[in-house]
């Protein structure tokens, strides 16, 4: 929908999946032009879904051209050079491989796959087809994480000693909230500790390090739920809730939990990273806030001290508005476009890449498999190639 | 751009300004369709500029079909039914009334204009016109300040009495920074105390009545700053910062403040209210949040609450993101779109109309004058013509 | 009942008042000499009363080694040197006044007298006695309050040019709260506008300097209460709630506000500065922090940082316990007793003196002036003497 | 000290240490009969130490009657009856039993014991002794922590599901701060892990319930450190930091981390408790206040109330301030105190009692296990006596 300006080149786009990320997906390809100089400039070219009715319906409402029922025609289509997976879970390995083998750019929801063994398949054929690809991990694109990261990458935090983290949400207390496939393990995968806890790994990952080893614990508190046809109740197969610990391999001790049933906490994915010279602190309900601490302040005038992240100096923010004037969420996610179309321009998958979504997922893998082994289990190799990975 | 819905009609929209306000009003016409089911939807006809190079610029960027250089020429197009005034504040009257005595319906940025007179002329225009006119105070359409507006009306708060706000920011405290239209009397008229007075002054209209009497102090810290060209100074012919004391007409007391030379202040427009139930609190820079403390909780379990206004039950949220997941400053102004659009397909300037933006304007002239005169001065009648402000 | 250490001197101290103000002076002289090195060390020599059962019974709860039901025996008494006045405020000029003639030391409740006539005498009679005498002002001695004046006389905050401060409560919102003493204007002189608006201008004076003059509006909401014995009402002879603008002497404008009819504030007093390089903001309800903002951070890492006022290098807090480990409200009564003593020992009135408390009687006396007169009334000169208050 | 009303017994005590928990056990004893109706009321009658001029000294400044310079003596006192145990942890088994054995109530501070074995030893004695004994952990008498128990008592929160909690601190971050007695394994006992896990576990056991099992990683980072006399340096032979997972009886998942090592923590003490209708959040740092969600608010109006814990209603504030009054760190000792001479006046253990302490210690206990095992170490039997901690 974008009216490209004459000196930039366009990009076809075609996305799969039109519900809560479609939506959020869309919405980037929209505005991303409007607020940065991208070049390419994404053309919308086709959402794609089964239903057709269904789906000509969101084509038209999020501002794509037209529209695909079947996903082998949209690889087929030449206008089409960038594929958005935003459908769920148990489907992005299929239709990612399918479109880098098409030669396509993949830009994938997270968490990358169901399995680890997917998401070493989704990295080999990403490696096999030398586009660009990327894990829409939009949490790394909000501006007080991307200044968090600079601080710590300019050593003013120090050496990094601790990282605490919790994602909590409310959505799965209603004990008849329904059983969706989020909640089987079939489409579901890990369930929350994939869903909310990929979020914590990637931005550990991001901000600290990788993980060497972890251990967990997880819980079901309400086992049955109605189903979504809403007459019978069914089983509820992935753990509710999590909580593990982790060592960094740069020595660094982590917690992690995750949980969609606590009362009174919508978005609150939470960390906080301490080294020898400084703390941060993030929430994600106040994302335009950073809370960090300098040492070297001294005891006399030291504190906390809350960073409004708004200012044109910030990351992001100087496509924006003036200082002050917040953004939400929808903003990563065109960050995260705008990061996607610098990446093709320049002919490099841009962080996180499937190789970052495969680390990722070997260490929610780890806290899985330590919930049988009831020890620690290291992330340090891929259990199913044998190849370490971090040597990916 | 917007793609219509078969079922919709559609409105042709002329933009008037396209720097901060006119980007943000161009991202909500862009915008309002994709969220909201609006009928009729906008197409955004043409931008409007003097400058036809940066125009056509700007048009391209923002997403308007066309330009044009000649205000008058916009104004005989055909296929342009709203007029929306984004530029400088010395500009609204005449435009405005132009509009509408073109039978245009008009959205008019805030203060809606210069002087009391120049608002004045602007309502007469408006009455004469008959079709749909709005001031922009963007800021009644925050989720969070709707909220509170309900929690008012349904009696939560009971008999109100207290009102205390202020706007401070910082983008005035470095003495280089230049003495821009806003800071000259003839231009920016009553300056930081319209510009940022009028949006306390119209939210305190909306949440808690007819302000009855004023009385203000007002101050010019920086009084020379370097012209805009940047190889002379000039003088700041307008108070930089203000505050006065309001009588309501239904008894509360009112205190109002505004600063643009306030370290760490971005754009802390905050505001409190106090009844004889109930406090309310808000703080843009958080505006998700709206704070709440209920007289009947009692004391043993009594406490200020935190209420995260993201949930589908809160106002104008259903059209976005699940809870949690915030929204930033632009949704105000689809918000105010939204409700534009609604308004003319009813036939019904939304508030605040005109004749509000006249009432605003009656109250910051009463500040005003009470700065020469040293002591209350009622807003209760237009001192222009006679009649009550309440009673226009 | 302090154990006096054998190098020390004692000094014998008299009370008058054994309620709230009356157990928290107690408190302050049983504590003071186990925190801090006082010479003189505090003997409790005797509490004073007219219900001798009462104050028998107080004296004995409260650490007092005797009591007094007659003024006149306490001021007869060679072993106290020290008079605490801490009666209701229509007692204090008659009992400082007799005390300064008796050659006593003199610390006395705030405010300091009802009327500004009475405080002129008071004033006199202190330069007549030449004995050190004090305004128990106690948050001038919060740490985090007076760390904010070390970093306003450091010039951490520029020049200053915005005070803004409330002193928010509830406990007169319940309408079937008792007329007491308070709410007569014979006895409790300008009601709250004295009560919580002297602490206010007390810190204003002590943080910002000489306030030059002021306007204010004030309100009784609820007009008739139930008198203490219950059986009838009576009316409210005092302003409930006001609010007042103040020029001061260095071209800082101010706002104040006092209410003790807040849903939901308990003892917010809260008070911002801001100057042309920093900001400062308290709040009483969290007397540990303080919020403090350098305009020379710059945009990238600043903000309002959160210092907890507990370190060994902050104010008053060696005496104390280890970093994070809180105080509370009793011990700024220590602190202003420890500064008492170590004046006495220095043979000169620590601030708040008296003449202090008729500066700040002279501004709340304006303020009540400036109701009746509705336009600006100065502070500068002592209506009755026509002295300058500043000159005093 | 004193005043002892006429119809109030008295007890006399002996109290052991007088470093920084000697004094804040001291002012207790000093303060608690001026605030509550304690009976008997202590009778501070003697103050222990090795060093004569040191604890001559302090017990003239704490304000003791007497001294001792030899626990065998401060035992033969026949005019003590209360035993208070403020000394290193390696004293406090030795200690305890003497005193139990002498027929002395004795209170101890926490963590009860340096290891296991010593513990059980303690509980042994208090069984046969016969005596009130009680453990000092004085946080759960925080008002907003006895508010907490309340409303999980009173159901308000529904079913436990969630517990997470931190302890930390600054004061290790220095690497030259220095090897104290602390960091010592054969005096510090488990260290950081002890001192500060010890207030988590036993304020988890009073919330949430018995722990059954644990999991946990620890960490030093500076592994050097220097000497007191300062010549030299020495190891540090404690883990400075841990975190660790557990398992409630109940079925609640918690997590728990201290660490003395983080830049801006000074006393952050957070826990926070979620259950199926509720959570509850409590930061010692500002422990006047409890935050609270009743999931029974609804979206509309729901959010985290802080709640200001100093109403007459809440748990001991009667005995204080008025409402908005805070107080401090050192009246949870007073309340401590008060409990334990409640007790002593019914003849019975007050929780914690030695029990507590030896449940809360079999959990640091199974902490460190844990480190070693790399696997789940359960709590629920005592591993030296083969009984269950549980069943003691």
């Amino acid at each position: 929908m974008t009216e490209r300006p004459m000196d930039r080149a366009e990009i076809g786009v075609g996305l799969v999946g039109y519900r809560f990320m479609g939506r959020a997906h869309s919405n980037a390809y929209r505005q991303v032009a409007r607020f940065f100089d991208v070049d390419p400039v994404p053309r919308m070219v086709a959402l794609c879904g089964r239903n057709e009715a269904a789906v000509r319906d969101a084509a038209r409402r999020l501002g794509w051209e037209g529209y695909e029922t079947n996903y082998e025609r949209l690889l087929e289509r030449e206008d089409v050079q960038l594929i958005d997976i935003s459908s769920a879970g148990d489907t992005h390995c299929e239709f990612a491989v399918a479109a880098l083998e098409a030669g396509k750019h993949v830009l994938c929801e997270k968490p990358l796959a169901n399995s680890l063994d997917e998401a070493r398949r989704m990295v080999e054929a990403a490696r096999r087809a030398g586009t660009v690809n990327m894990v829409c991990h939009n949490y790394r694109r909000v501006p007080a994480v991307r200044l968090a990261k600079r601080l710590v990458k300019e050593g003013r935090l120090g050496e990094i000693r601790h990282w605490r983290a919790v994602y909590l949400q409310d959505w799965l207390l209603d004990p008849e909230a329904p059983l969706t496939w989020r909640l089987r393990r079939e489409t579901g995968g890990a369930g929350p500790l994939a869903d909310l806890g990929s979020h914590l790994v990637d931005l550990a990952h991001y901000l600290v390090g990788p993980i060497a080893e972890v251990i967990g614990t997880a819980e079901t508190f309400v086992r049955e739920r109605p189903l979504p046809s809403g007459d019978r109740t069914g089983e509820v197969t992935v753990n509710e809730a999590a909580a593990f610990l982790a060592r960094f391999e740069n020595g660094a001790i982590g917690t992690f939990e995750v949980s969609p049933l606590v009362p009174g906490r919508k978005a609150h994915e939470y960390f906080e990273i301490n080294g020898s010279r400084g703390s941060i602190a993030f929430d994600l309900e106040r994302m335009n806030e950073l809370q960090v601490y300098f040492e070297d302040e001294g005891p006399y005038t030291g504190g906390f001290r809350r960073i409004l992240v708004t200012e044109p100096e910030h990351p992001y923010m100087e496509g924006w508005w003036p200082p002050g004037h917040t953004i939400g969420y929808e903003h990563t996610f065109v960050h995260t476009v705008k990061d996607l179309l610098d990446g093709i321009r320049a002919g490099e998958s841009p962080a996180p890449t499937f190789e970052d979504g495969l680390r990722c997922q070997a260490v929610i893998d780890a806290v899985e498999r330590s919930l049988g082994e009831r020890g620690w289990v290291s992330t340090g190799r891929n259990p199913v190639s044998g190849e370490t990975v971090a040597g990916l």
